[in-house]
This record gives C-alpha cells, structure tokens and sequence, in this order.
C-alpha cells in the first residue's frame, strides 16, 4: 500500500516568491536579463570582519552549545545595546536565520486549532510556518492609501476570538516597507496586554529605515515584558542571508525555557555561521548608516521611476526593502508570467513577486505586486524601464487599452492613480 | 494579563543528554577533569578537504536554493554511489543537519494525534519531534540480551492502531550500537509496505559498522520506494556536528514536493555549511575505512574495560559509537549525579547518559546509561578506571554491598551478569 502524505504536508503553501523561477531560468536560457525584484537577496558585500573569521575555524567543527556560543550571544548583545536596546544573553536563543525563531516562537505559544492576528499583506513565508504549527492566521486588512500602518483598536477587538493566542508584526515592515510609530506599537503590545496574548514582533529589518527614522524595538517598550518576542536575523542587516543564523529574544522565562529545549532537540544552531558573527563587534561603526544610505538612494530611485509610469500606484515605504505596488494589470501573476515568457525590453525583463500570496483574504492583492529594491541603482533604473515598457505591451496583448484612463478604466483604477507618498 | 505557552512547549522534554551539564561545569569548576561519554561528539578532526573549502567563499553571503546547492547535491549523490545507494539529486533535500530532516518528515507524514513505531531504547531527540509534531511514539521493547535486534512480526502487528503512519528505524543504531540484518530490514519494510506506513531510516552512522559488518541501507530495497524516508547527515560521517548539514532522502515525489515547500518556508539550507561539503569528493578515498578502524579499537577498549567490572553488563556493538550498559546501581541518573557532585578518582570523573530518557515505558532503563566512545583511548581506558573505583564507591554511598553479589542483589542483577557478546 502506497502511504499517504499528511494534511499538513499538502497544505504546506509553495513560496509564490520562488514560484516563477522555472520561467525565469527559462528566459535566461533564451538569453534574456532578468532583474530579480521579486526576492529579498542583497548585492553588498557580507562585511569583511565577519567573513575574516572563517580562517579561525577549529580542526573539529564541533555542537555548539544548543542556545549559542557565548561569543555569538555576547557580540548580539553589544550590537543590542548599540541600539539602545538594553538586553542580556539569557534573554537570547540563537536559532537558525530568523525562520526557525518564528518555527520556536509560534510552536511555544500556541496549540493545533489556535489563531494568530497579522496584519495583511505579510510576508508570506508565515504561511508555512503556521501551516506547520497548525494556526489560523486571522488578518487586518491594511491599506495602501494609509501608508499600510495599523488599523484602530476596534478593528483588532472584532478580530478577536478565544483561539486567538497571540499578534505577529513585522516593523518595519516586509512587503509594505510601513514602520510603525511608537504610538502605534503601544496600541498592539496594550491590545496584546490587556487579552494575554503574545507579541511576536519580526524585526529583521531593523536598521532599514530611512528619511532621519527610527525603528522602535517592542524590546524598548516598558511593561511589556511577558508579552513579547522579538524574531531576528543578521540576513538582512549583514547581507548575509545564507549563513543562517539569527536570534529569539524574550524576557518571557517561561517562552525563553520553552525555546531552549526545542533548541536543545536540534542540538545546534549553524557553527560557521556564528563563528562569522563573532566578527560583529569589529564592523565599523559606520556601516548601518552607509547601507540604510545607500537603500534609500535605491528606493528614491525607484519610486519616481514608477511613480512616473500611468496607472502604477504605490507610496513611498519608510524602511526595509520593498514595497507593494498596484499596477493597471487585472491579474498581476499573470502579468509576472507575460513579463518572463512574452516579453523582452532591450533583451531585459523583470521577476517580481505577485502579491496576491502575501494575504489571507481571497481576491486581495490581485493587482498588486512586491518589489524589492536590493540592485544597484543603474539596474534598478533598467528595471523601471522595462516595466514602463511591459505595461502597455501587456494591456495591449490582453485587449485593453494601451494606457489606463478614465474612460477605458473602472472606477479602482481612477483611485490608484491619486498616490499617497 | 501575562500569556500562557503553549501545551506542547511546556511537554517539550529537556535534553537527558545535556541536563547534567551544570553540574559537569561545576566538577571542573573544582578543577576535576571530565571525561565525556554522554554525548556523541567526536574528537577526530573534520577533514582537510572539507575546511579548506571556506577560504573560498563568496563575498556575498547569499541564500543558496531552498533545497540545497547543486554542488552540494552532486556531492551527495557521488557519496551515495560511493556506497552502493543509487540516488539522483531529485530524491534529495539538503536539510540543516539529520535534525531538520526529521522535522521535515514528521510533518510530512503525521497529523496530530497520529501514531509513530520506534523500538526502544532509541535517540531520544525523537521525543523532541514528536512533540513539535503532536505525535504519540509508540515503543517495541528491545533489549541487551538479544543484542537490542528487532521483535518478531507478530509484535509490530500487536503494536498498529488506525492512527500508526509511520516506522521510525535508526541503522547503525543511537543508542545501542546495533547494526540490523538485510532480513530485518526488509522485515520492517514489508511491514510498512502491508499496512500503507513510511519507513524513516535514520542512518547517520552508516560507515561506523565494525568487524567487517556492512549497514544495509532502506534505500537500496527494491519494491519499497514509496515507503522509505531516509534521514542522513554529515555531522558524525565527517565530524562536522557543528555545521548542521544533512539531508532527506526519498523517491516518494509526493514527500518530495511536500518537503520542498516546507524548505522554502524557511529559505534555505546552511550555505557555508554546504560550501564545505563540496570538499566530499576530495576526502581521501581511504578516511571511512580509517575512521571506522578507530572507532573499532575505541569499542574494544570500552568494552574490555567495563566488562571487567563486577556487575556491568554490555554487549558489543556492531555499529555506531555507542552502547547501552546495565550497572549494578538502583538509578542511573542518580549515579550519574554521584559522578559528577561527589566523586573523582585522580582528579577525574566520567559523566554519562542516563538511559531512562531513550525509552518510553515508564520504568524501563533505569539501571542503565548510554556511552558514548568518541574520546581518544587512553581517555576512555582512564574513564573505564573512574568507573571501575565509582561503582562500588556509590554502592557504599547508598548502603548497598560495595560488590554485588548472588547474596545481595535481586534475581535481576544475577542475569545483568551473563554478558551476552
């Protein structure tokens, strides 16, 4: 008898970041660019001071301790305490990447049947983890035309029912780029407070703020203690996705003891990957600036370049790396297929991630596409004109006029042409 | 309100290997050397080929695929021919150690509630996943006298329900050493087969078999492609526990896919972990033959040793690096304490495994712990005299004949004395 594979397994969502890549590839085999704006993957360099530590590998690539080396969870702290936040290592798990801190997280606050709140759109990949974890995630639905920041309290009252275990976050935000106020994160962790729920706060995206911000970490938020975890990774902020390696932070006991034993049934957190980041405290002290300069410079240039495009609507995102961007298409996955099939500008295209994955709710986000600017300016300016290209190519090839307006267009596409920076 | 975590973070079982820690950390606060049996960490440096392959990382950190690199990949399928194992890349996914691969396939294959055969004494992580995953694991006794070799048919059938879905079977063995037959492999398969289960093959210690013995691995039954799961790992296969690089193993495409997108839920795989293993192919074509003949005479020196001591009963091991041995001690975990709080012997003491932890009934393996033989064999001939000078020691300490004898033992410590070879 041929066994069968389990519920979860076939409910298990494919990455609808990753889904399009066979076309991709495809096209590259037809000799075709393609501007990657679909996936979060950095071109900097993985700064020097943690790749230097490589050459002090031990002859035996022993376990390391189930909750990280001290030297890991001591250069986390420094680099904590460098921005303001005032933990210490028994606060700390060290996990693999900032997905297995959202695996022990959502595994140690809630049972098969319970619901988490999260605002949509989110980044998709929660959806796997909540598949996992056997969680309803139960969405709030944020809006383009407010910036993507939070809905008010009667809105996560209404939301709220006895399954519901716990509010995931993610600030700044992944896909809306949105960071969120102080006030507004007060409002989240009192909600959470006032119903005992926990605050899983992901703050990979930390130092990407731009315009003068700043990112309030739930860690900074005083009386919240026992409410919050805080998700974390150094993909992002060292350009160093593939080494996977990131952190739980909690000042929860119980969470934190809960964590460690998960920890310990894996034995280990990756070792080469922590002995890179005993490089952290010798990056120089200039770096998060640099970068965070450098992506808004990035993000600058693609917003006046789409914003210049008709139809295309977006707001300016005030951190991370992306953004979500309606366009005048009627199904933004079929015209991420058209631009890696049917379409070619100055032998370029461009992959970008639809964003119809990045909600719960069905029919939402069917116009709208993720886009994530970790290129350098000159390609992300290529990227844009391939796309102000693609555009009326695909209108035209789907019978639709070659430029929205009012008279060719419904009532919705009148709205997104008015953007809210 | 302050939340509550989870049922099953709570049920989450600390480490049996690990728990003892503190109190190994404090005898070397007291300056008291500590001979590590507890846990299966190998002394034996990780090779040449492998840690030279980290002076050549990129200079972006960057994910790699979520289901491994193609040269990581490759490297694997050329192993696994190595081996007589005909697999193609498509069977595999590159997992973060033997860990994640079991984490991959409990999920794959369980919904919660459902029920897993594993014979007992066995690793207890399995615990750990189980947990994670809300599955019962339900225990075939095996024991020292028949070398810990597999029940008879009748007893697996005896041991079914509506919710059994899969075989869990680690060869060569953690804890007991024990390497099974082709026939009771194909046995267990058969099983499987009959009642639509999977079979996970847990076969990280495939290369440690001794005396000539050769381990059979699941994947080379013909007729049981749909069944078998393999869970492989590079930690003890190179003494590279600390990277966390493994693999799942299948031909079953359902589990295949399922298990993909479960890897893309988290990304990817370790990269400078997979860049070290491109090293396999450069590993001297003698270094499994070498390593095994060390593990060997590392066995028979353990074994030698602790048979000499009045009361101890072992078997020898065909495979792996440890074994379960039966003291004349009323509590293992007791004595393991003892080890550790209240004695020394020049200035050394040994801590082990107590073995309770590696089974599931209640009760069983009380007077038992398990050894681990990774340590040089002078280290372990100086363990084997901590033992010999603890046992009776604790035996005065607790009242009992610092001998045990047909006088002063019960019916069961007369039989512990018939070592079956």
């Amino acid at each position: 008898m041929k066994p069968q594979i389990s519920p979860r397994g076939r409910a298990m969502p494919a990455s609808p970041i990753r889904k399009l890549m066979p076309l991709a590839d495809e096209a590259k085999g037809r000799g075709i660019h393609v501007y990657h704006l679909n996936i979060g993957q950095p071109d900097l360099e993985t700064p020097q001071a943690l790749r230097d530590r490589l050459s002090h590998a031990d002859r035996v690539l022993a376990y390391t301790p189930s909750g990280g080396t001290p030297e890991y969870l001591d250069a986390l702290v420094g680099y904590y305490r460098g921005q303001g936040i005032d933990v210490e290592s028994a606060d700390l798990i060290a996990t693999t990447g900032g997905s297995e801190a959202l695996l022990f997280a959502f595994f140690a606050t809630t049972s098969e049947g319970d619901e988490a709140l999260v605002c949509e759109p989110y980044y998709t990949n929660y959806n796997s983890f909540a598949t996992l974890a056997g969680v309803r995630l139960v969405p709030l639905r944020t809006r383009g035309e407010d910036g993507f920041h939070l809905p008010p309290r009667e809105e996560w009252e209404r939301a709220l029912t006895p399954r519901t275990r716990l509010v995931l976050l993610c600030n700044p935000n992944n896909p809306t780029g949105t960071v969120y106020t102080r006030e507004e994160i007060e409002r989240v962790a009192a909600f959470c407070r006032d119903h005992g729920l926990f605050l899983i706060a992901d703050e990979v995206y930390r130092e990407f703020v731009y315009d003068g911000g700043h990112a309030i970490s739930a860690l900074t938020l005083p009386g919240f203690e026992d409410q919050v975890i805080v998700v974390d990774s150094l993909s992002k902020r060292y350009s160093a996705c593939g080494i996977r390696l990131g952190a739980l932070v909690t000042r929860n006991r119980e969470v934190h003891q809960a964590t460690l034993r998960m920890a310990q049934g894996r034995l280990s957190p990756p070792g080469l990957a922590q002995l890179a980041a005993t490089g952290i405290p010798d990056v120089p002290a200039g770096y998060f600036a640099s970068v965070a300069a450098e992506y808004q410079q990035r993000r600058d240039v693609l917003f006046a370049g789409l914003t210049g495009i008709p139809g295309v609507f977006l707001r300016k995102p005030e951190g991370a790396f992306y953004f979500i961007a309606r366009l005048p298409v009627d199904d933004a996955e079929e015209f991420a297929r058209f631009l890696l099939t049917d379409f070619s500008h100055q032998g370029a295209t461009v992959m970008v991630a639809p964003a119809a994955g990045f909600y719960a709710t069905p029919g939402l986000g069917r116009d709208e596409v993720r886009i994530a600017y970790v290129l350098k300016r000159e390609d992300l300016e290529q990227a844009v004109a391939v796309l102000a290209a693609a555009l009326p190519a695909y209108r035209r090839a789907r019978g639709l006029a070659s430029r929205p307006d009012a008279a060719a267009e419904p009532a919705e596409a009148l709205r997104i042409q008015r953007p809210v920076v």
